[in-house]
């Protein structure tokens, strides 16, 4: 990365290669026409701007002919639909999309980095849990099978708040796990599996501490025995006590219900109450890591930084994820080189080839993902916009691949990077990174978001000063302050580590502190009833 | 319909037309082999139960053949398996699913009943709005553009509350319209359309009095502009003002987005505050039916009574919507014939090949649609689950048909029974009646549902004696009263109108007292991103 920084300690436009003809203007405000861009840069001789660009867009830094390959990160993010002259603004009309790689003949495990060196003794405070997974905060979950209870379940949370959390201290809250899934849906279709997986393993998130609870209806499609089948959860202390059917002949009346769910959620609470923070090892940390609402500076700021952060807990042990199957897709030859072992890389393409052909299905192609707020941030399509988004995950060999609601445990994965394979959006990515075993979420920024979970803590890194500025007590972190000069990639990647593994230990994050929290959202590929 | 009685009052068996061959099973706990139903009824002379038959189950009243029909209504419901002999327990494996019925050849329009006599002089007390409509409650409405917003909404709804509302006591209450939809999605699909004019409709449901405002983040894909096209909506005060967009620049901290929403929604609560209830006449109420945890007495007590409440309604000039595509697929013939004109013969027919290739691509069928609690309740398929759900729509002519999430006011539909397309899903279902403009909901339940909405009161109906003396504060009314011999479906039809009425002025159903309302879900046939 090279920066044009001329006069003064703020860079004005930032080329990612050298091999690059664009680059990204950095000022608020954007560049004027006119602006000099001198003395020589990457390999460029003076560039004067012909149009104003806005910040976060590209500028021409060398003439590109109708038909030549717009680069940027080395990478051909579009080709040239008519002659744009050196310092041009490069936006979307400016440029066609490059045909997104086929998924055969993709280099396979042909470059995992090496492994970096081991770091030790970098430990959180952490909850451990009987199944031997460790939580970050110690919440009271109430699993649902079906949206008809979610009323009843409203009135007895709020009850609960009131009525029980202030005599068990120690539990951090309480979270209904509500959902559109288990009734009106159909569930024998092809890919159920997905929700009602999902289901079951984000009512296994570590930070609930293996104290499952379910409240059903009663004849719904999604019966509890399907949702958490007898004997897969050895964590249920007893079956009929935990779960509480409101169709069942005991209940008589509304106040009866909530009785029934207070009850078993008592018995849970003082379980809960009891737990205690003890040292844990950074190895037992799972952070997903996602971006929403990215801009072009995602790419150049916060995503290098969690990428260096990420490669950081690699290499301490952790399990990091990384996820957003339409914004890698266009990235798929470096991540296939970047698999461990052939295997993972046939699990990426297996993960790749599904997605496309589900979005086949219904009529569109992986150019539906780029946003009108993405575009305006200067991200020009869906290949640009994975560039930026793949560099969170940093360089690490990627060790296993997570069909979507899948679970870590489950699977026989070793601690390292991995590709847990979501949809992007950001509900629905969060909501299968909870389901994989998140304890630590990192969330990344440009155009800002107030995204947050009832479930996990979400760190957010804003890529630019301007929204770290105005968002003060929404953003945890500015990696702004990368384009201004006043940090660099390493030393907000460290400062990012040292965050997640304060944030694992009890930390608050500004989501947690204003009770920001989205709901659940379920990737049903289904049709519904 | 034909009762078996016998000594007591109460029927052991409800038989529901002479030439069917099975009849259901009233009492609690069904009838024991041996039970003789004698003397003779529905043209059938003695039979002996040959085994215990639960309640609501179905009992063979002749013996029938391998390969010949069940008949339920009038209707073939299936196809013998085996040799049934009389006295028999007719379940869902002794019998087969008939073939759909095919969507060429049917009778169009060739038997609308004749309209009733007209009913005059019935009002409610309603708020008349600018457009036109007429609001049964008085809420405040935020619409929200995407998911990403939502814990900032909550939190403003909890202080709106809190602080704004004790000043405004005309107000019933503020709800935030909340979806999943928004972003991450294939915004360009086929059938986006849906869940877009669906958010557009419920912000223009009559009990929100016009007062359009919107939470927009800013970068997401439905744009507010999108949302609700200038122009399209009239009764939007100030556009500007009415949106508020948290990524907008004079937004600085958490706090000043609260405080722009709170400003923005005062400014509406004032003026929902002088609504005031005027008396209108019964014409201007829209009523959606719907049933959900159906069981056999669905078909018998409820939806009959609700029939017939519907002919009066329709008599009295109001609106009836009844939906639920796949519990109707199966009586395309019946509607079709019922359709008032050929046009909305043709309309039914579109809606119902629409679905079936919608469940066709994600390879599934209607038989998808019944659940297990169904068929615990004595509903064997989908066939005699339809038979029991039209006739919850009375025996008015189909004036109209509604494509998922259109509105009536902006099609040129009369008043009377209206056929508004939708999955069967009760909250997706419920959500496009709003869309549509529903002003009342009534909902009818064998198996019990705390269903609710906040955005507009909710009628529940017990079809059997036994739920509604167990859910007594969550049933508003008790049909199963019409197995048990202590009203009759005229009777019953005319006490669930009179019901309407009332609570279209202000009283309050039992979901409104308890506060239980489900989250809207929107019907998104499209991929996600």
């Amino acid at each position: 990365m090279t920066a044009s920084g001329n006069e003064t300690a703020v860079p004005r436009v930032i080329v990612m290669h050298p091999a690059d003809n664009v680059g990204v203007v950095v000022p608020d405000g954007g560049l004027p026409a006119g602006t000099s861009l001198a003395p020589a840069f990457a390999g460029v001789t003076g560039v004067t701007l012909v149009e104003h660009v806005p910040q976060a867009h590209k500028v021409a830094l060398r003439p590109i002919a109708r038909g030549e390959p717009v680069r940027r990160y080395d990478v051909v993010i579009g080709v040239a639909a008519e002659d744009i002259a050196a310092g041009s603004w490069v936006h979307e009309h400016r440029m066609t999309i490059p045909a997104p790689r086929e998924l055969h003949d993709l280099p396979m495990a042909t470059a995992p980095a090496p492994l970096g060196e081991p770091l030790t003794g970098y430990t959180f405070e952490g909850y451990r849990n009987p199944d031997g997974s460790v939580g970050t905060r110690n919440v009271l979950a109430i699993s649902t099978t079906v949206q008809c209870v979610s009323g009843i379940v409203d009135h007895a949370v709020r009850r609960i708040r009131a009525e029980l959390l202030p005599r068990y201290p120690n539990v951090d809250g309480v979270v209904a796990l509500e959902h559109g899934y288990g009734c009106g849906v159909a569930i024998e279709a092809a890919g159920a599996s997905i929700p009602i997986r999902t289901l079951r393993n984000v009512s296994l998130n570590p930070n609930f501490g293996n104290e499952v609870m379910v409240v059903s209806l009663g004849c719904e499609k999604l019966q509890p025995a399907r949702l958490l089948p007898r004997g897969s959860l050895p964590i249920m202390h007893d079956d009929a006590a935990d779960v509480v059917v409101l169709q069942d002949e005991r209940h008589v009346g509304f106040e009866s219900m909530i009785a029934s769910i207070m009850a078993t959620a008592e018995r849970h609470l003082i379980r809960l109450d009891a737990r205690r923070r003890e040292t844990c090892p950074a190895a037992d940390l799972v952070v997903g890591v996602q971006c929403g609402g990215s801009d072009a500076f995602s790419g150049i700021t916060a995503n290098p930084a969690l990428g260096f952060a990420a490669d950081l807990l690699v290499r301490a042990g952790a399990t990091v994820m990384f996820s957003e199957t339409t914004e890698v897709r266009d990235g798929v030859a470096q991540l296939t080189a970047r698999a461990g072992t052939r295997e993972v890389a046939d699990a990426i393409v297996r993960e790749m080839a599904w997605y496309d052909d589900y979005l086949r299905a219904g009529g569109v192609d992986r150019s539906a993902n780029t946003t009108p707020g993405n575009k305006q941030g200067g991200l020009s399509n869906i290949v640009e916009k994975a560039m930026g988004s793949i560099v969170k995950s940093g360089t690490s060999p990627i060790v296993g691949v997570l069909a979507p609601g899948e679970r870590l445990r489950d699977r026989d994965i070793p601690a390292g990077l991995v590709f847990a394979a979501t949809p992007a959006s950001d509900f629905i990515c969060g909501t299968l990174q909870l389901a994989a075993g998140m304890n630590v979420h990192v969330f990344t920024t440009g155009r800002g978001t107030p995204y947050g979970l009832a479930e996990c803590p979400v760190i957010k890194v804003a890529t630019r000063s301007d929204l770290a500025r105005r968002w003060h007590d929404l953003m945890d972190v500015n990696a702004g302050r990368i384009a201004d000069g006043s940090a660099d990639i390493p030393s907000l990647g460290r400062e990012l580590f040292h965050l997640i593994l304060d944030v694992a230990s009890g930390r608050r994050t500004w989501a947690e502190r204003w009770g920001l929290a989205n709901a659940l959202a379920l990737f049903n590929p289904g049709p519904v009833t």
